[in-house]
């Protein structure tokens, strides 16, 4: 299961289009988009408005049995309570992209959307560590709605940005971490002539590997079952 | 205005009078709870269930032109997306007492509830930088309920753990990050012979110096105002 | 009681005018220089010049039995000595206002004097696990005693290296790590857009709540009173 | 093309086994080692004589167009030098296996052969930017070839010092350093409770993920194709 | 120019004495002590106390042309300010010791007086980017003139701590930042089989050799000369 | 012994030139070159090429009963096995220069040679620990062999790229990391008004220090010599 935590049912498309062609033949998809919630995520406090809706879809998934679960927005929306709640595996586009990243070059840039974004960005980069391998995130200066609603404009946007990061940043490598840009790695990749990271298709990839292997996240400290605490 | 992002009255009860002793003569304080979610916070997916019922009460507290904010429950629940939607200063008591920490001896151990809640009052250190001053993270062996409902219980456990990370883990200071602690400080501190952190203790001097010098955290960056996008 | 390690008379008193507009009414402040020593630091030298004079004054504090001292010249000259010799809470400037700088901004810019003591105040920033959190460091361009004796002067130069932190550098908080500005804070912000802190205020309110809190630095390592070694 | 950077021709056809047991059913194998060189690796000395002949087969695997190539040695020796004279995707069983360890629990512990491996170990995470996520590198106490000829004594020794990784180290999840071990990886994780990595297979996932993705390293910086230098 | 910064006759003859064995037969030393303050270093307090004290004697080996200062007690006291107000090169037995002991292993242990006194060797390895190398600090728990007074028991204390960093701390270097030692290197060495640095001896070969290329501090930024400030 | 990782004898007769001058007295050099290999080291291909028949030279150091040995070529090739393999002490050229520039000012910038190895020596800083130390790596934009041929041109460059990283990245301290520079660095001091480390004399005199105390490295972990593993 895909779980797209915004409720943009265009971009909730593009994804489903964009994975069914670069999933194995045997791979079964649902994607599926938040119920409630934000159409597009461009601050915290989008994210957190996610969340509930994504860990909803999260236990449905787990009701029914999915082999794996990836959560497709780029800050990783409720990743945490999401593996916490869940004991099939779950993966972030995020975490799966900047990972991913790390092996194939010396530094990486981030792409995003609103210049207010960039912070936040270098955060989560340093929360997993790679801060060492970063470049710079760098902003496309428009919203993710607009990124979703001129692809062609954002890809000239990114390949802009991607040659300043690999000239003025040292940046080896770029990751798109900004939605509606599935369909144009390639083309981008020829633009910049280094790799550039679809998050999506990366965490596809993890979570059908994951599968394979049986592999799932330790249930044992950082995600392990939250206690059956009464609510209000 | 002092949040508890849970629901539990007798929490925000208890945190009232604590606060009451402590807040300067011409402090005004309102101590509210959040009207919906769980009575306790023992995992990441409790955090994120009190997010959205705590930035309720930061919009209310901004619409009433309170002078500051208190998040008042350790893992700092929402503090970014409270900062990114509120113009008046928000504090949480995570984070206040970190850094007061880290003012106050070469290192600090952080007592936390269960076990399995370690790696995250770990992760929490990291991301404000001051893993480097932190001694350990120690865990008491019950959720939060069992340390609210039986103090002097948990004081005993706290002055025992608190004992180990002074003596193995090389503590100078501790930090309380379970609740119901707030009346036994001292208490605690004469047993340890070290500083003892109360976290909501110190937030509220934090925010009423921060009121009394009319300082705000930034609203440049990481904390910018959402942009208005259409939510589901 | 609050000691400016310099012996510049015009410092202490524009530092003595400024702290008390902004302390609360119940706090007295005793504010005293230095007997001997540089007029200004504008060197390791200069700091280490005006240490043991500092520390008489600590002595002093104790004895009279002030609630806490705060040591007043940026680099915090003496401040571990003076933690260690005394029983009373000691909070230094520098480290006041970096601690609460990283709370209000995801990046902070610190302003200095000469450009030779830039890296100084980065080693600063890093002894105390905060670089994650520094955009920059950035002369004014011109000795203590020429900010102090020109305040509009540089003011201005404050706000033209200020406004350049935050637009190529990232920074949302500016810290004025030179003398003479206290006054002129609000304008700044005015001008920039972004919190501005006067370490000295930031200073104060810390202390303030150490002593309605009954915090103090911990005895027992980094600042463990020193044993009598014979002097010669 | 999976290379054996040693000489071993048992742990080779173990490796081909393991292997082909998990790969995907279109994904074609071909698993070669080292014609020259040590027949195990126990120290960096070894880890050096086998890069040569690693190189050369990779050489080949670039002549012959595979789709990919796996170092499967744990050091990952020739790694760099790999991914600079190879326009293929070349993964290393260490890389692959320390950053999916990074997304599956707050820690990680490895599991080396000989005590005196355990400084190389950390340090290959270290450079990775992963070492907080590092709980501890632990030494079964045997050389390599011990742990190949005797998987069942080796699976015991996994399996306690796995216990004291969990419970005096704090790892959520185990990886396994040390040859000879993949046919077990689910023997261990039933009896230890966390997820057990085996480098080789996780990275032949990674590898099916980047072919299916046409995803490869950078050329322009770290992996930059050597000038063609005079040799002797 | 070697210069004792303490006011002990007794360890500066012990030191010169040493010294004096293993310089080179063209070098010429000249080994003084402070001429007020500590007799003994057991705290910040005395460290800071012996600053000026030591400056004076870096100011005369400048007038009198030496080729080279070292600055002979471990916490290094005033290395900073000896530097700008130094043009001929000054060396710090600590700065040398770190950076030669993490040449030698894949982590050192220092060793040093009081428990108190481990905090602030910690930070001093932290400041210098060492800390990934640091194994630990250990105590003998005994002040220096204790150190100083019995050199036998010293020894087998040091003996003592070392086998405990060797083994249980992972220590494959030890440094002996504790007066009183120098003449005991090679019989510790003997007794624990890993490198021991003597930091004062370590410190004379780096300065020697500065004095064969011609090679000095910086003087454009840290170390710059200081300003001539008025003085009261 | 002196070794000189690549094959071209003029590197290796300049290399001796530039040793011997600034030598001690009672000082013997035997400087050698590898006997195959490539003829100057421009990626990590090259780099893995020399480790093996320098590792000879090591080998042969130890029969012979040499003092001590430095590998001379920026990038350490082979330097922890040598190490390994070796009882006598092991300098590399690079780890000398890094430490020392470490000790010299608050930031060093390394020049090197083509503008792909900028990612490799940056990561031989942070392997080092000494990332916070480091203004920046700049490119001459040419290989060895341009440099070993045009020593004047060269000498331009660095002068060039040196002020612009003193002017523009803050640096103290200038390492020159490409070879054929050894006489020249005098001249560069000159030019730049800060220190220029040339690397092979720095790793001489601490050789040289170590021998005359008898240090030698670390036997029990990172460098324990290799078992005698088989090899084919």
């Amino acid at each position: 299961m895909v779980i797209n935590p915004n409720t943009s049912e265009s971009m909730t498309k593009h994804l489903s289009e964009a994975l069914n062609k670069i999933k194995r033949s045997d791979t079964m998809l649902k994607v599926v988009c938040a119920e409630k919630g934000p159409e597009t995520i461009d601050s915290a406090y989008h994210e957190v408005a996610t969340i509930l809706p994504t860990l909803e879809w999260v236990r449905r998934a787990n009701e029914e049995k999915f082999d794996a679960i990836i959560i497709a927005a780029f800050p990783d929306p409720g990743l945490i309570p999401a593996k916490e709640i869940s004991t099939i595996p779950v993966v972030g586009i995020e975490e799966a992209a900047l990972h991913v990243a790390a092996m194939l070059g010396a530094r990486f840039s981030v792409m995003t959307t609103l210049k207010q974004r960039v912070p936040s960005k270098r955060e989560h980069v340093y929360m997993r560590g790679l801060e060492h391998f970063l470049a710079s995130v760098r902003s496309l200066g428009q919203p993710t709605a607009e990124n979703d609603a001129d692809p062609e404009g954002t890809k000239k946007k990114v390949v802009e940005e991607g040659k300043k990061a690999i000239k003025d940043d040292g940046a080896e490598v770029i990751i798109l971490g900004c939605a509606g840009m599935a369909g144009y790695t390639s083309d981008i990749e020829t633009e910049l002539g280094v790799p550039v990271i679809d998050p999506a298709s990366v965490a596809l990839k993890i979570a059908e590997g994951f599968v394979d292997l049986g592999l799932k996240h330790s249930k044992v400290g950082l995600f392990a079952t939250p206690p059956a605490n009464p609510f209000k």
